[in-house]
């Protein structure tokens, strides 16, 4: 059921961390690039193929470290249909490799619409007898701003699939605070919506006690992820904002619950540009990548032991 | 300069209106899914060969009608890749046919990827030494949960490009009100938001004088867009929530200013499946799509006079 899948992966690889696969083009190594252009020209389909040798290369070198990726869509819509083409690719080879994944992809919207949406993401699409899944994720980001008509279709989709689904609540960046540090009523705006889709995921709790319905909250202002943890017992929590943007192993241990459990940590760009860091040109991206997420594990473990 | 391109269009047709393309497959004429379907087989590809046969066909029969219209990307998404391609088509062919377009698509994020949503949507894509519009929209809906950090870099697309986007405020579905309605300091949350929207998009007022940073409002909560219409006096307003979700267009004048600008109204379903009232079997999609599209405008005008 739903985070369980996850939680044993985390478990069976003791690495509550998920790689994030937002793959801007100066992040892919030149003689991946070289290649791509030469075979599909300097066009929207030849930077596609790179973003696929390069996240197939990734996938490859990670599949034994970290339990999930994190395929981010703005990078993917960025090039288009044919870029759209890649993250399913992506999100099916990810799959096929043992991996949990998270597609970013941050929806929001209402009825049917909402319902179209966590068809092509979660579920899958019915055309005339036949059924397809779309882009066949195991797990969504979402933006409740809308409330709970947004929330309950991917919640739907969740429960009769065993999938799951993370609302932003408290983001990590500068500006997150102007509307989602507000007072509103007698909580916080962030809160508000954390205890939104607490509630919304009732029942839905899984041998560990978290609920389908989970939260992005950052890890840039660990004092009030150390207080959802408190507030939201039953919610699996997904933390960026660790290492490019400020956040520590030592923040993100408020994360997680006694049992080490409950959250999952992202990182993007220390690990898809780590072989920019070793002196060579690219070719080494993998194992430079392997070893930044096997530094970042160890890091994190030095504050967070998995039971 | 933006908005000012999509009143300039609204002006000349006396028709301030959108007509969504949300592309259900049981919306689509029996005959045309028939021949799309022997084509391509029942498939994600037959059925995004189904959407772009009835997208074009709306398309050529409302383009002297509306002055825009709206693909909601949750639709398209819900066919993988290929619908996708499919709404790229779609933009480009609104466009070469005087359309204005606004791309539903409700985004948000921060930072780079912020940037490369607004690239993908209103920008262009560096590709080598070549650039490439991805889905080349001239406007998109985003939502702010994220505050500033996600509406700049829509922003900056906006004045470098002459496009415009609209900023989720008061939303029209029922569950709108468990965020957007609670009191946040001295304000409601959705107000927050507008306020929010109008000062960034400051400086950038068109002839009309309104900015490039527009907001959503709901026709379904009239009185909140007329309070809204006082409030945000440069900001242009996308109203939903006419026909389908129960708002009239008694309730939908509140929106305009006394010239009767700053506005505009959708309406999707009442339009798309025009067809199922006529009493015929789907051959006269176009010219019922088109009568619908001419009596939403006769009927907004009963109410609303655009100098």
């Amino acid at each position: 059921m739903s985070f369980e899948i996850l939680q044993d992966k985390i478990r069976k690889l003791k690495n509550p961390t998920v790689a994030g696969l937002d793959p801007k083009l100066e992040y892919i190594p030149p003689h991946i690039l070289a290649d791509s252009y030469a075979r599909c020209g300097q066009t929207l389909a030849g930077a596609a193929d790179a973003v696929w040798q390069f996240n197939r290369g990734l996938i490859d070198a990670l599949c034994d470290v970290v339990p999930a990726v994190k395929p981010q869509s703005a990078y993917y819509e960025r090039l288009g249909w044919q870029g759209m083409q890649v993250m399913e690719q992506t999100i099916r080879y990810a799959k096929e490799k043992g991996l949990y994944v998270i597609a970013d992809i941050k929806r929001g919207d209402i009825g049917s619409t909402a319902e179209a949406y966590a068809e092509a993401w979660l579920g899958d699409t019915k055309v005339g007898e036949n059924t397809f899944e779309a882009f066949g994720a195991d797990c969504v980001t979402i933006n409740g701003y809308m409330g709970s008509d947004t929330i309950n279709p991917f919640l739907e989709q969740c429960k009769a699939r065993g999938k799951s689904l993370f609302v932003l609540v408290k983001t990590s960046n500068p500006s997150s605070g102007e509307l989602q540090d507000m007072v509103a009523g007698d909580r916080l705006v962030y809160r508000v919506m954390g205890d939104l889709t607490q509630r919304l995921g009732k029942g839905t709790e899984d041998k560990h006690g978290f609920t389908c319905a989970g939260a992005v909250v950052g890890a840039t202002y660990p004092s009030d992820l150390r207080e959802l943890r408190r507030r939201l017992e039953h919610t699996f929590f997904l933390v960026p904002g660790y290492g490019a943007q400020g956040g520590t192993a030592e923040d993100v241990q408020y994360a997680f619950d006694r049992y080490g459990h409950g959250a999952i940590i992202n990182a993007s760009r220390s690990i898809m540009c780590a072989w920019k860091k070793t002196g060579g040109d690219g070719h080494d991206f993998q194992q430079a990548a392997r070893d930044a997420a096997i530094a970042m594990r160890d890091d994190i473990k030095r504050f967070v032991t998995i039971v």
